[in-house]
């Protein structure tokens, strides 16, 4: 359970956050004078305001523990949460989940239109590479080109994108509990795990110093998903700002569907509690990667 | 005009280049065992065996002149055919253009279906910053980072995306020659000029040595539109291998419209003149580059 202390860490941390991913992004999207103005207001739409920005808390909380410049950790963080958006942006598109809500707002491609949509996403998706190759996010070309290398497996046909096809032919397959480990670690672990591993790089942790870290973000990648698909059938619409019962409705198999409600909560809380023993090696300093471990699982949104 | 040796010159060139990148793509998107299967198919679908590889080319041309391993090189040119055919996928989807046709086989979309398409656009843009960002492409770090940054500024909204945006809301709005150039410079002129400038890098030319690069390739790109916007209302659809005439059927300026089909024939000749004058300090290395850009403006697909 979240206690009060965990609770205010957290909320602080997310608040944080999220000002200064806004402000980044408000900087880094001026709008232009000419008529690529509808497209960078997409853009701003869908990227300012709206997210949790788990995945820059999770950067920037990696970030500290290595005594990483905040600026630059923002702005890591501000990459993943492009990369995040533009595959929301697509996912609610009316060819692929055809969702008209999203963090509480009506979907991008309500506000503009469809290709405005597909573009914003695409241009996000540029966007985020663009960051992590300036010489503002790291001074050093190999952290630089490190970053890149990690993002780009992370989001592509062996991460995000690779998920998200396997989870888009779900209902025609008859997934086992295998099966949706290996969809869900790659279409949202591969992103969170990618968020904890460009921490590490922007602290110049050599590989095999890592291990705990991937230890710790694979577990909460998985408590994330089954959070996620318990969310889907107890939650509140209005609360989480999006379409729920969705799975049912498409007949999917998820942690839920495979394992009962009871056990898949007892299995992320369980997970959660590995994913903070793999922190044993750090003290107060990984507190606020513990309460986002505890957030994980206890969300309403 | 293209004299019979330019053009032996450059068949063998596009072949060989063609042949290599289809090779490249070929190792890097080996099927998958699991569902993913359908996407790398797409990909697959769209990467390999088509499209004119005039981005390629010049990325090796370039790189030529300076003594880079062809090895890089074709990485290199691989990373931004990987941007050009994404965005041509998006950009035949029924929300955008909703094209039939593309390099004379059916779109992704009509093979596959939009969704896969939408992914499979997504996955090559990732594909594109993994393979630049890998140890294989450069042991350079710095030369490494510096192709994304490069490629991500081409791409995004200050590049192609940016160009596609405009490009979209031109049949509401009165561009004049101005405008139409600038459309064109940033939707097909920013990759084509990161290509030249990509193949420099490599070469570990320094930025001050690219300037006549920069002039080549600025003069290419509008060239290469010009002839773009000829070939749609002269063309013949089955060698262009997709739909022509549809400039005029939307209602868009465009240099033709604008300055009409000789006063553009005259302008897209004399910038190739101009561009080949550029490479003066090259010698005969640099023949592959004048004999690309003279095909690009007597193309007729």
């Amino acid at each position: 359970m979240l206690t009060a202390i965990d609770n205010d860490l957290l909320s602080d941390g997310l608040k944080r956050v999220q000002r200064e991913v806004d402000s980044v992004f408000d900087a880094l999207l001026p709008l232009p004078t000419d008529t690529r103005l509808r497209l960078v207001e997409a853009m701003r739409y869908a990227v300012i305001g709206g997210g949790k920005r788990v995945r820059p808390l999770l950067v920037a909380s990696t970030a500290e523990l290595f005594g990483v410049s905040r600026d630059a950790a923002v702005r890591v963080g501000c990459a993943v949460e492009a990369i995040h958006v533009y595959s929301l942006i697509h996912d609610d598109l009316p060819c692929m989940d055809d969702d008209d809500l999203r963090h509480g707002k009506p979907t991008l491609h309500k506000v503009f239109d469809e290709a405005t949509a597909v573009l914003a996403g695409d241009s996000l998706h540029a966007l985020a590479f663009d960051i992590l190759a300036d010489e503002q996010t790291s001074s050093d070309p190999f952290v630089r080109s490190e970053l890149v290398a990690t993002l780009g497996r992370a989001s592509g046909v062996n991460g995000m994108a690779g998920g998200q096809m396997m989870d888009m032919v779900a209902d025609e397959e008859e997934y086992d509990l295998h099966s949706i480990t290996r969809l869900q670690q790659l279409k949202t672990g591969a992103l969170l795990a990618a968020s904890v591993e460009m921490g590490a790089i922007l602290g110049r942790v050599p590989p095999d110093g890592r291990a705990h870290l991937r230890a710790y973000s694979r577990d909460i990648g998985l408590a994330f998903q089954i959070a996620d698909d318990l969310l889907d059938v107890e939650g509140d619409a209005e609360k989480a700002g999006k379409a729920l019962r969705k799975d049912e409705e498409q007949g999917k198999q998820t942690f839920v569907t495979l394992m009962g409600a009871e056990k898949a909560r007892e299995q992320a809380r369980a997970l959660v509690d590995q994913a903070i023993a793999h922190l044993g090696s750090h003290g107060a300093e990984a507190d606020m990667l513990r309460a986002l471990a505890r957030f994980i699982v206890e969300r309403d949104r």
